[in-house]
């Protein structure tokens, strides 16, 4: 049976595992299906930040320095913006603008997002299907000590300062998975998480419609990477928000959120003493080098990934 | 009576002579009205060119080498939209794309285009008022030997360079002018046609529902300034379209467009020798020096216009 990852992810970290795969796999053994729940509308336009940052990303455009947005960008229309008294917290660049902007027109033409989506990734000249999650409705609301904040207003307007008392998907009870992401849940011989904050970029995946129901049942492995490396998220609030929420701040923490979805959890080599405990899970875990600095780590991640994929029997 | 003057304008030059007559007058003696004729919708966003030619101008951010446009404009986000596969000819700047999200997020919220236009014009500082000589849509079509065109289509794309037979406005039947416009007719006690193209900058307003007839109703000054200076456009295609149209390309021309709705014409002093003919077709005709190239320059045509309103007797 030849090989078919698909490959869950949010922003950078997901982005990061998602180009390793491209370098890996080939464009019809691999659909990563990217998190849609932090979408937002901005001065009217559609902005899909996890979409773009893993689009950016395989593109060769990301800015390396952030992991998001684009490399050598600038922010004249978003100052000109500002002048007219629009609320320009969320910092578009003029570069990334358009991306918006397209999108928006390719959306109020009546293309999915799906389809908008492959417009624009196949524009960039990207070859390996990126899908958004759901082309409905879906939006993760952070419930916290000083209101429900959308997510983009918490995580990018409040810097997360808010204390979370909970996630909320709205929109979770109808939102169904997009084609691309039903499809490849038939047809994937394995399902990879990215190292992704598994709350609110994995999360809202597993809320839509079915697909939690699909993934238990799925056949082949399941693997995980965990975004909580030696206590610490490699990048974003995911560390924050799981011990607000009175989660184990660790690969272990990780491991029990993916419990039932989820065959096997790579970790970092420093939190190699954690696997007795993920194994007493019933999970398999596998002690690498996780924390991805260059494209060669990228690669050498999947690499092994895949390896244990092609490996796996039951 | 306090002199109120209702300037008719279309793009550069309608907003040399609208700067001039701001110089001249309180903002709560002067109404600034629009052509809207030319807007067109670009990559979802509403354009409204004359709108911002006049609030660019006002505003002192117009680029001084094109009237139109912004000073120090950059182009970053319509190259990455061309990258994105959208139709770039229309050249939108990223300062000025600012001014096209804004207003497009205005109008999606519910605003008219006045509304949206008062934000606008507020937000940069302008104190006299400019409005959109309609909140419907009304739509210049250009009839030329390879087909009707939309204006921007015949104007930027094509140069101008299909002959033109004849020029339509798409929902001048129904499309009433703005309460602005409205209110000034009024209430005004004179009449400015700026120097903009009779055709097609001017041409529109008159062709709103009501329009003609109330200002040929209309008991102060109605006041023209010519922007065919020695058989040529001081800009633009004006010339050019009224050759095509088998009309007269002078001042003398001119004057016979509007004949009906106007009283006097401004001429230039080249032209001085049409005096009469004007004349012979029972209007004024003041010869002065008309080409605005500095501010002063502005401010003295319309100190002048001014005066001729203050002194008028019938």
């Amino acid at each position: 049976m030849t090989t078919h990852v698909l490959a869950i992810a949010g922003g950078v970290g997901g982005a990061k595992l998602a180009l390793g795969l491209t370098r890996v796999l080939a464009p019809d053994q691999l659909t990563i299906a990217v998190n849609t729940g932090d979408d937002e509308t901005f001065h009217g336009l559609h902005v899909s930040p996890d979409l773009d940052t893993v689009m950016y990303t395989l593109a060769g455009m990301s800015n390396p320095e952030t992991g998001w947005g684009i490399a050598g960008e600038t922010f004249r229309a978003l100052g000109a913006l500002q002048r007219l008294g629009a609320n320009t917290w969320f910092r578009l660049g003029d570069l990334d603008l358009a991306t918006h902007i397209r999108r928006t027109q390719l959306l109020r033409d009546g293309l999915t997002l799906s389809q908008a989506t492959r417009e624009l990734t196949s524009a960039l000249g990207i070859r390996h299907p990126i899908v958004p999650m759901s082309d409905d409705v879906l939006r993760t609301v952070a419930v916290t000590d000083d209101g429900e904040l959308a997510f983009q207003e918490y995580f990018v307007h409040r810097h997360c300062e808010p204390r979370i008392a909970g996630i909320r998907f709205e929109g979770a009870a109808t939102a169904r998975p997009s084609p691309g992401l039903w499809a490849a849940l038939a047809s994937a011989t394995a399902i990879v998480y990215c190292p992704s904050n598994p709350l609110v970029s994995i999360g809202p995946v597993l809320a839509l419609a079915g697909v939690r129901d699909a993934i238990a049942a799925f056949a082949g492995p399941k693997i995980a990477v965990s975004p909580i490396v030696g206590g610490q998220a490699v990048k974003g609030p995911a560390a924050k928000m799981m011990a607000e929420l009175g989660e184990e701040v660790s690969c272990v923490g990780v491991a029990r959120r993916y419990a039932g979805v989820c065959d096997a959890i790579f970790i970092d080599t420093v939190d190699a003493a954690n696997a007795g405990a993920i194994e007493g899970m019933g999970m398999r875990a596998y002690v690498t080098d996780t924390v991805m600095h260059t494209d060669d780590d990228k690669e050498a991640l999947a690499r092994q990934i895949v390896g244990i994929v092609e490996a796996w029997d039951e």
